[in-house]
């Protein structure tokens, strides 16, 4: 059974990720990342997740990043854009995506594993950088010449099976895989018990996902 | 002037880049990393270095690494060689290069700063593949696409000064530049004091470095 280090940060798109890595024969070694993030419930919800699906490890690294003043999910004296932007929100945090997959490739290194899963989304995303498929894939060619793994011949395999997908079909598939969307946590500002805003980005493009699938959003609004 | 952010491990290498760095005009950001590693002494050096060049600003980002079972750096169960190897040796701590260096992208981000400096060497280092030109290339061509500044047309520039250089070349180019070298701390095991162990491949490469140049080696030695 080979090995693949999942990035699990508890919303929408990471758990259909696990779903789909699942699915697809790996044992599961879901990583999170604690940053002292706002919406800190998505840990607790990347939680019952992992257990959901029974991973073979669940780990949550922490890093402060509150010092990453520039972003809303860093610094609590911004404030969470309620309505959908052109531009590329204050929600975005410089170079997350590239911290979790580095320390993804640094655990798929220790346990061996040549596969590494994170859902990011090209369409139906909020314009992040570090979300496209040009940057996934000079992150792979990095990462293959970052490593004592990589110098000795065994190359990384980064999956991004969201990467194309709707809002829509992402919940279409994750619901065929058995995900409980219940459990995640999409909302920037959701409370400690995961009760989601409704108006910010994130939940806007949740929402919206959940009625073009025309499936029932269960999501614990506020 | 331009701003800078400068990894400061606190070692011979970094502190020479620092003043290299703040020798070329920029104002300096220093970014030290306590991932919770055996010589944490290396991060009371760094203090005393970036004090020394009287830098605009020094954080040291915590994040425990002691979950990387591989390296003897991580791993206190695991022994530091006290042999130079012709493998790359078990000090290795995977992906540790890739995380600094993305830490400063984020920095770099918040702060307006347009330059990244890292003091590997590619010459008389110890195998380590991310401290090879062609690792730092992928990581500047990846850094380029995963930020907001990249998007909007910044690139950012990674500056490898020492990386053609010997050890002794290095000794004599910061020697020139004001380095106290008794301040920093290059060995795998100091003690809590900063003392060095004199017989790991670090140590060793340094003594070699001192002895080559032709100047007294500074190093307390335990």
């Amino acid at each position: 059974m080979s090995k693949a280090v999942v990035l699990l940060s508890g919303g929408l798109d990471s758990a259909t990720t696990l779903a789909i890595a699942k699915n697809e024969g790996y044992e599961i070694y879901a990583l999170s990342l604690n940053y002292h993030q706002r919406h800190i419930a998505e840990l607790k919800a990347a939680k019952k997740i992992a257990m959901q699906f029974k991973v073979k490890d669940h780990k949550t690294v922490e890093m402060d990043l509150s010092w990453i003043l520039t972003s809303a999910l860093t610094n609590l004296n911004l404030k969470v854009p309620t309505q959908l932007s052109s531009h590329i929100p204050i929600t975005y945090v410089p170079a997350r995506n590239t911290l979790m997959l580095t320390l993804a490739l640094g655990w798929a290194e220790v346990i061996s594993a040549h596969d590494i899963f994170i859902g990011v989304n090209a369409l139906d995303y909020s314009g992040y950088p570090d979300c496209r498929p040009e940057y996934i894939e000079q992150f792979q060619k990095m990462a293959n010449l970052a490593t004592k793994s990589a110098v000795e011949g065994q190359t990384i395999k980064l999956h991004t099976p969201l990467i194309d997908l709707s809002k829509e079909a992402i919940i279409l598939q994750g619901v065929k895989l058995g995900v409980d969307y219940s459990l995640t946590v999409s909302c920037y500002q959701a409370d400690q018990n995961g009760y989601a805003c409704g108006v910010c980005d994130s939940c806007r493009l949740r929402q919206n996902g959940f009625k073009v699938a025309g499936i029932d959003d269960p999501t614990p609004y506020r």
